[in-house]
């Protein structure tokens, strides 16, 4: 049987986004890190997957979803986690049978790899998640809404223990690549060192971001250097 | 065909080593995570890997070794890639096919399930390869010499460019929690969110070193609690 899946990605309001590369980048190119990052998760899942869906509060982020050729909808909710409730309501109305995946927008060292095996093991597990950094999830997947999306911190270990209650062994895809989102500085160096492929990566040499490995408190060093 | 493999570990020596830990840890702390370390290492390697060789210049390294049933050789050489040069020599003199298996003693998280992959997929990949945080390799395993050992900054390249320039492809195994070495304190942090069932982790629990998940210039705020 090919189950059919619906990605869902929620993405916060460009304003006010990625604080902690503040004041590494400015408002306004955190923005741009923001929409490149979304480009490259799109491209990534455009190769296996069928609808993928953008939730934003924030009309211009609703807006680039349009120009992606991706699914844009307007966030309803209190939080994250009630925004993607809402959102899989909004999907299961129309196709009750969708597996549903999750994955965030800042996640752009994604590839092609990754959402082939995702697939392939979506025909035999019901839920997966792959670790993010700090002990978040950087991919969600699960049948039937076994999980109830509880982002935020631990989530890793939240969606893990849900998946218990149920009697669910869940399958914990193991991904350097993907637990690398891009909220502190060094973040961008890995992005810097292994995402030569990327809009992201571009974006970032045309802004002079430049990466050294050091022995210090950091693995490391992340410069702007002034063009 | 059943290719035999020879995991060849190095380990430093025991005073001076993880300086990045200090003062977080005192010295003979650090020397007891080295060993606690070694311990997880060596016990999911056994899982699947019958000859395991340790090469230091420590004695007492070397010692630990013989308590843990692995073999012990005494170090030989200028820098830690002469050291391994002359070890998979040591192996080739009288298994001249075996598979070399190399991965440093300060990966805890590594388990059954990585071990397992790596060694079917050494039934058909002449090199594989697993990125460390910041550039480097936690695990390279070849077969006939294909690859020098060039450990050190950005060897996960090295690596990579030594198999292109054999025109092969290495496979690169994609995996979080092999590239988590034990080398600042937030590692240390994701070593207790996720290995619960390590010696590691009781050792850390025992010192009462904690983590906490912020929103800061880290994503992990990693104490030790004066007991």
């Amino acid at each position: 049987m090919n189950k059919k899946i619906t990605a869902i990605i929620p993405v916060s309001e460009y304003t006010n986004a990625k604080t902690r590369l503040s004041p590494f980048l400015t408002t306004d190119e955190r923005k741009q890190l923001l929409q490149y990052m979304l480009k490259d998760v799109v491209k990534v899942l455009k190769t296996e997957i069928d609808e993928i869906i953008l939730i934003s509060k924030c009309d211009e982020v609703l807006n680039d979803a349009k120009k992606l050729n991706i699914t844009p909808l307007k966030e309803k909710g209190n939080s994250l986690n009630s925004a993607l409730i809402y959102a899989i309501d909004h999907v299961h109305k129309t196709q009750p049978e969708n597996t549903i995946l999750i994955l965030p927008s800042d996640i752009p060292l994604i590839n092609e790899n990754h959402i082939n095996d995702i697939k392939n093991l979506s025909l035999t597990e019901d839920v997966i998640i792959a670790p993010s950094s700090g002990g978040g999830t950087n991919l969600l997947l699960f049948s039937n809404n076994l999980i109830q999306p509880s982002f935020g911190r631990y989530s890793f270990f939240e969606h893990k223990k849900q998946a218990k209650n149920q009697k669910i062994v869940p399958y914990i895809y193991d991904s350097f690549l993907l637990s690398l989102d891009m909220n502190i500085p060094t973040d961008l160096g890995e992005l810097l060192l292994h995402g030569k492929d990327t809009y992201t990566y571009n974006y970032l040499e045309k802004l002079g971001v430049t990466v050294e490995s050091i022995h210090g408190k950091t693995r490391l060093n992340v410069k702007k250097e002034k063009k």
